[in-house]
């Protein structure tokens, strides 16, 4: 049938293992480090905020990690997802490159979060854990994690920044829907929260102290809660790479492969679950494909970044770890692709896109929805804000195949829709969408206040 | 494959043929009469509101109307919708019965609605048209005409009553993005908005006013546009048998035949759609599959409604049509199922509940959010208000199989997704949501205010 556009798999096709990168990385990693002590962590120190299992993952070997068949079980509510041929977009464009997406909005929760949140809930239902505390902003990771926290009968506490508590209730209703407890964070739970009541009632909140709140439940709850985070650490982009990997089998059948894989890149998740794969076929058998993430000029850790030892979080409670960062001080512009407001970037990715395994890119948020209408004029789809990056570097790379006429093959991860994002939507059409200037002068001031850290391997 | 739970159709099995019940109906049916000269209806009338080629879809007596090429190449971007088996769901009720549902929410505005939109768009760019009008209450209907009539380069003018206008902008935003222009009704683009104005300039607006608003739109427009309706007609119904065409096909790749088949019924479209492919087996190959259509209690159509002659709107504009009415002065209790809250039934879909070849049920809205949590705790995905009621209704046979000890085979149409409707899940959770007694005096008053009419036939 040469006129496909859909390639589906079928449900014993989803993947049966992991891809995990630490096998095949052909640079050198450093290890996180404690924030006090600046010495390695040590699974004592993390082993109060995470289950063992996740930890091992993180530094395991081991290019396959097996998923375990509760997860897959799981998994088959929307799994395995569907890729596309944008052929209407391709039209549109007048390109002679081929446009592929991998659609990861048809999850329950309309995003990719789902594929480690129940990952992550089979391993701590598996050791006897009883609860999950977060973080979540406009509330994606935090419905991801209700919803399987909710399937393995575990308790599910959201600390949800309360200015989208207050302004944006509708993921807060999903959460709750799923049996999840949210609060407004700051809230009277904590110490972190407390403390920010008492200067003012009314705080608005931030994602910082939001995940100060999730954490400090998780320490203070002598082992009855562990804290869950959605994106960054190794096995959350283990957990992605299903993403990948499907993406792979579907390519082949389509017939065709990528001359380049494109993702958003906020901390590294959805990015690392479709590009490794092909990574891994670029390193191992001589594939030369041009893997690019797409950030947020607002927010540009890749292509403004440095390469330092900075806290993993804005309050420095996190461990310190390499990786490409504006400053865990920096206090992104509030453009609408909230997922990609983070002043860090996986340790794994930074990695590579030093070493320039990974290219990087960064678009204007104007730019981004300007891309997403038409993507959705073309394909129906209107994508989250996040996904918008990717959708506008695909088109961008496509038009340079029209200057070129190179017949590339192109794939993009989209890894969400954008049903939620509904707003930021109607101030783009009424041309009250923000563009933000690369934040230059924040970025250097919050570059003075990283860590001092000695430490030499 | 034992264990699976997902069944797929390749694009190349998209049906290339409607099915039309008209063919196979067992009862005689009566034409729709002319609000003032109350004889039947004709081409010249509706005309100015309608592509020709749907008028001659309702009076078409061939059992099979080709899908253009065109249309089914757009519907290729979500169809073949999946189907699914609920084990998660059969085991979470203990039931014997085997569950399975048809997956409408994946289209692109997440509902089954562009199923006609598309076709509807079609057939005014075949015939040189330029725009529709419609109307929407919170947006479901108004957005799948949006995305169809872009995909085809036409306009389309929706009018968006004014509350659901102000206080629901989000599917204004999907409307807008796909390049319609949205009025809030009461608008000054009509006599009948203009008029309402100068009573009250802050007049909310009804769907009513809003049907009034568009039809004048059309009516007025020299040709320039026709007026397109998202229910109740028997093209519409038509269009939206792809849903049980296809799912067929996939209960066959189950190894299974449903013992029952479900849909909400408000307007009958969606109930069409999944239920006359199996009702066409029940006639013509002696299938006994009991079809039931959910309907709320707080608008019980079928279920306490009368058959009689009344009009198809609540303004006597549009056509006499005999049908369960429940008056067409009744207002429905404000449920959040907007979607059901009609005081009327597709002609089709009446005659047959009258001849008993199909059975209504109505269930309160407190029951169906019940059941719309309870199928999300146990397959993820939180329906869409109206399917809310299908869902229920599936339950409810469920846990009657459980009883009986029967294990037969139960196939509903989950017709959407309910991203937009969290509002309403939210109220739900916090007990917040109304109860509403069947509104008998409200009915039994309106029913006094039917039309009189003579026709014989």
């Amino acid at each position: 049938m040469t006129d496909q556009t859909r390639f589906e798999l079928p449900q014993d096709r989803i993947p049966r293992a992991w891809y995990n990168l630490n096998a095949d990385m052909p640079v050198p990693m450093v290890p996180p480090l404690h924030p006090q002590t600046q010495e390695p962590v040590t699974p004592d120190f993390l082993g109060v905020l995470s289950p063992m299992a996740l930890l091992g993952q993180d530094v395991s070997p081991d290019a396959e990690i097996e998923i375990p068949e509760p997860v897959r079980d799981i998994y088959k509510l929307w799994r395995p997802t569907p890729l596309f041929r944008a052929v209407r977009l391709e039209r549109a464009l007048d390109t002679p490159a081929h446009i592929y997406y991998k659609y990861e909005g048809v999850s329950p929760v309309g995003s990719h979060k789902p594929n480690t949140a129940v990952a992550q809930a089979f391993y701590l239902k598996d050791e006897g854990g009883k609860c999950f505390t977060t973080e979540t902003g406009a509330g994606q990771w935090g419905s991801a994690l209700a919803m399987a926290c909710n399937f393995f009968d575990l308790g599910c506490e959201v600390y949800m920044v309360r200015v989208s508590y207050d302004q944006k209730p509708m993921r807060r209703h999903v959460m709750e829907s799923f049996g999840a407890t949210v609060f407004p964070s700051p809230s009277t739970n904590t110490n972190a929260g407390r403390s920010l009541l008492e200067q003012d009632p009314h705080h608005p909140g931030s994602l910082g102290t939001a995940i100060s709140e999730g954490i400090e439940a998780a320490v203070m709850s002598n082992g009855e809660k562990k804290y869950s985070l959605g994106s960054f650490l190794p096995h959350v982009l283990l957990h992605q790479t299903v993403i990948g990997l499907e993406a792979l089998e579907q390519m082949d059948m389509a017939g065709e492969y990528p001359d380049v894989v494109i993702g958003c890149a906020g901390g590294g998740s959805n990015f690392g679950g479709i590009a490794f794969p092909f990574l891994r076929e670029n390193l191992r058998n001589g594939r030369q494909t041009r893997i690019i993430a797409a950030e947020p000029a607002a927010c540009p850790t890749l292509t403004r970044g440095e390469v330092k030892w900075d806290f993993a979080d804005v309050i420095g409670m996190a461990p310190i770890v390499r990786m490409h960062t504006l400053g865990h001080t920096f206090i992104p512009p509030g453009i609408h692709a909230g997922g990609l407001r983070y002043h860090g970037m996986a340790p794994q990715v930074s990695a590579l896109v030093e070493s320039g395994h990974i290219e990087a890119v960064a678009i204007d948020q104007v730019d981004t929805f300007d891309g997403g209408v038409q993507f959705a004029r073309s394909e129906g789809i209107l994508p989250a804000p996040e996904s918008n990056h990717a959708v506008t570097a695909a088109i961008n790379e496509a038009l340079a195949c029209k200057e070129s006429g190179d017949e590339k093959v192109i794939l993009f991860n989209l890894s969400g829709h954008g049903n939620f994002d509904m707003a930021a939507y109607g101030k783009h059409a009424a041309g009250e969408l923000e563009r933000y200037e690369y934040p230059a002068g924040d970025i250097a001031e919050a570059m003075t206040r990283l860590p001092d850290v000695t430490f030499a391997g």
